[in-house]
């Protein structure tokens, strides 16, 4: 079976910006984004929920799609921390908490490594390379299932440029940033490599759905 | 964990028929309803693919989702075979082949019993009783996952009645019959019960996604 790379879930604003500037401890996406999980979050699958609630329309396949054969994970640094640079304290261990949602293997890209790290059945290397390099080491570390690349943008593109992106899910907000980090112009820049669905959802955000061509 | 009763991929044409009148040992879906699976074997999980080809688009979502946590399925007697009253001929093995697509139990509610049937990692029961005792049974076998409700249209309209379904995928054919075995008249018959999200596809067909209130 081909190990597919997948990007699931990746919000964006209707301008096409995905992280916002002045990220910080405090505010991991940077100027407030809570607006673009609302969606997710009113789903019987995200990973999150504690209740029992939730709606199991349209946006509920996307977030129960979400650990479906995915064997590990690849992010950027800034989704594991927002400190740049060389580490200062190793005692501080991500965003994620005890329970961090990937359990699986996760593949930090950074300039600056430093000593793998386990909370609950997620385990984080921090690993420097190319993508081509990085994706290798986590189809290996995935055993035979897909790698879910999990951004940010600066990742994403990054894979994109290299062309090993197989599928991708972006969900597109009805929200405008204007500056920030950004994914694209226009959806219709990966038309050239990728098909692509459109598919507005009953919550007010629309799917972009890219494979391959 | 609630283990829920779904059905999926579940196809009806545009007035609401899903099997055709006339049903027989060569068109298992009576007249001619080949048009209304197109949309699922265009894409990339459909369970009968036999090359690496297929869509990954929205389509690819549903077919993904047909095994996802599923333990047992509860089918009616026409989707086992066309014969009606006792059986005559123990030897056929029903429509499925040597490889069903099921992969789990798989409940055949029928007045005429007779005994369980294994095909590679498929075992058919054949079981009489009300839609509440049967789903007793499947969820006994499913151990702790969801049971699928297969069909056909009388025996999705039984559990309907009874209140046990939890979530109906139905995708609507841009097709029309005229006569047939009907589901519904209209959609909007089930709103009383369910929440419902209406997807149209780039492939032509309309995803109807129904959830318990």
């Amino acid at each position: 079976m081909t190990q597919l790379l997948r990007v699931q879930n990746f919000g964006v604003s209707s301008d096409g910006i995905g992280a916002g500037e002045h990220q910080s401890l405090e505010n991991p996406f940077g100027l407030d984004h809570s607006g673009m999980f609302a969606w997710a979050g009113a789903t019987a699958s995200w990973p999150m929920r504690t209740d029992p609630g939730g709606s199991r329309g349209l946006d509920d396949y996307f977030t129960r799609d979400y650990p479906r054969n995915i064997g590990a994970e690849i992010m950027g640094r800034n989704k594991f921390g927002p400190y740049r640079g060389p580490w200062k304290d190793l005692e501080w261990q991500g965003w994620w908490g005890d329970e961090p949602p990937f359990h699986t293997p996760v593949f930090v890209m950074t300039h600056h490594t430093r000593p793998s790290l386990t909370l609950s059945d997620t385990t984080f290397h921090f690993v420097e390379g190319d993508p081509a390099t990085v994706l290798e080491q986590a189809r290996e570390a995935a055993d035979g299932k897909d790698v879910r690349l999990g951004g940010g943008v600066t990742t994403i593109r990054q894979f994109l440029d290299a062309d090993l992106v197989d599928t991708m899910h972006v969900v597109v907000s009805p929200v405008t940033y204007g500056s920030g980090l950004r994914l694209w112009e226009s959806p219709e820049e990966l038309l050239d490599r990728f098909h692509l669905d459109v598919v507005p959802s009953p919550s007010g955000v629309v799917h972009h759905l890219f494979w391959r061509k």
